[in-house]
């Protein structure tokens, strides 16, 4: 039997997984995210002591411990080159955490460790070939060739949501403007879900809001299934930018399957089936040589459990 | 000693070419590409023995014979999958050019034999991980990942001039609206030029054309150089469009190096120095990880030959 270890590091919690040899997540254990690169190394140590303790083992009873995170990595070198929510640039993530642990440390990209649980366990089981988007705050985007991981030729590649959509439209977090990430993420949705609501008063939208508390990734989503235009308008337009983003990527890739995963995914069919329509017309000669199937990501928030603890093997 | 042939087949001629062991072209013959797939097939069939007969061999002395198409094209199943210039669809053409030929066929995409040709003998020479746009009629892509030739999942992507740069923008050839190569190929530029000819009728480039001839793609960049602000003009935009590609495409593939070919590489310095210099904006966290040098193609039409001769290797 062999267990691993998967760290999730994000913005408010650290959270640490046993996965066992069937890719099932079999024990957690979480603790905020606290302030400051040192306090945050140390926590994700804790973590993984805690967590192996829970299985009654230590952590030297394990091959490695894989640390996921919503950052760029160097996984060459093992450092985290820039993050969005701490602001840390260029810092020796896995040489300071293997001072804290007794074994070798991997760490990878969030995006990238999602498609890694996907593709060893989840939609992506057995395929070779796999794109994913991650449909959240940002859009995350991870590659498998041949069965193994993608990072671009210096290990910081595939920032899928950083091709342009729109070349000089709205500004992305990363200081490029009219990237798919700008179009495509679930900030991006509510951004274009308040944009119509303030043109169309009389859209359902507001009493939705008025219901349901502050706009979100399904204000527009939830009140389309009703009927109401204006959101009918805000969700056609959404999944067009990203049936073409989709479509843009499928003609680089051409995996045998697309993922999505994120918040967005959790719309299902209602996103799902148009989306699978309209990316043909956005993928090259799609009439001659087809269009992989847009599917949805089947593990959630466990595949970034799964393929942090997997790192090592991809 | 190893001689190799590589065919390159265009719209207007057969190119047949002896490649020797330093990946010179050592031999060279040319015929007009005819009427029909059979035709073309005997014709590319006739090229290879001739361009043999030059070097005093036969086409069963070489181990293969390869050939590049500006198409898209099946390298698993060896089908030409589809062609604009000859409206050609899903044909067997390494088929039936072994039904001609005594040895193996390969066969490739234009713009796949040039990065080939390039990596082998030109401007990336010994790197790894290389992509490379070939601006022409069309914008080609090739790209390379771990000294091996990367063409898809299903040996049909790398369409890189057909990924999205505006969404929903002009019409690409390939039915598809807003993709990089309706706005960075020579025939965009060309209209990008037309239209600051009719807005701005005192420009020097009326001038220019009276004396050159029909707009071309030298046009905007040559009044440029000569200081005239409609060209300017045309020229900034046009960089930046190529900019936003190509930074888009690093933020992907992180390759070490990024290849400009076909005609428009021709502007040499006065193209690459600003696109250098423009593209870093459009590079995820440019200013930590850095940005890959933009260089010209060095073999420029022999690239193709070389590489089409070396499919095998790849």
């Amino acid at each position: 039997m062999q267990y691993r270890i998967g760290i999730d590091m994000g913005g408010t919690a650290i959270k640490a997984g046993i996965v066992d040899e069937n890719y099932q997540v079999v024990y957690r254990h979480s603790r905020p995210t606290g302030q400051g690169f040192e306090r945050v190394v140390a926590d994700m140590a804790a973590a993984a002591r805690e967590v192996a303790e829970m299985a009654g083992l230590a952590v030297s009873d394990f091959p490695c411990v894989g640390v996921g995170t919503p950052s760029c990595i160097n996984p060459n070198t093992g450092r985290l080159v820039f993050s969005n929510n701490t602001n840390w640039r260029n810092v020796p993530l896995r040489e300071e955490l293997e001072k804290h642990l007794p074994v070798p440390v991997y760490i990878g990209n969030d995006a990238n460790c999602a498609i890694i649980g996907e593709a060893l366990a989840g939609a992506a089981k057995g395929c070779a070939n796999v794109i994913m988007l991650t449909l959240g705050t940002g859009v995350g985007g991870g590659v498998i060739l041949n069965g193994k991981l993608y990072c671009g030729g210096d290990g910081m590649g595939t920032e899928l949501g950083h091709t342009p959509l729109i070349a000089g439209g709205y500004p992305c977090t990363c200081g490029i403007n009219g990237c798919l990430e700008s179009y495509a993420s679930v900030t991006a949705l509510i951004r274009q879900t308040k944009e119509a609501m303030e043109a169309h008063p009389q859209s359902a939208m507001h009493a939705y809001c008025r219901e349901h508390g502050d706009v979100s990734g399904r204000t527009a989503f939830d009140c389309a299934r009703q009927g109401d235009a204006a959101a009918l308008a805000v969700v056609d337009q959404y999944m067009e930018y990203l049936a073409n983003g989709i479509g843009g990527l499928v003609n680089v890739f051409r995996p045998e399957i697309v993922l999505i995963g994120g918040g967005l995914s959790g719309e299902g069919d209602y996103l799902l089936k148009p989306l699978n329509e309209r990316v043909k017309k956005y993928v090259f000669a799609s009439d001659i040589i087809g269009v992989p199937p847009i599917v949805k990501a089947a593990l959630g928030n466990a595949a970034g459990t799964i393929g942090a603890a997997c790192l090592d093997q991809m």
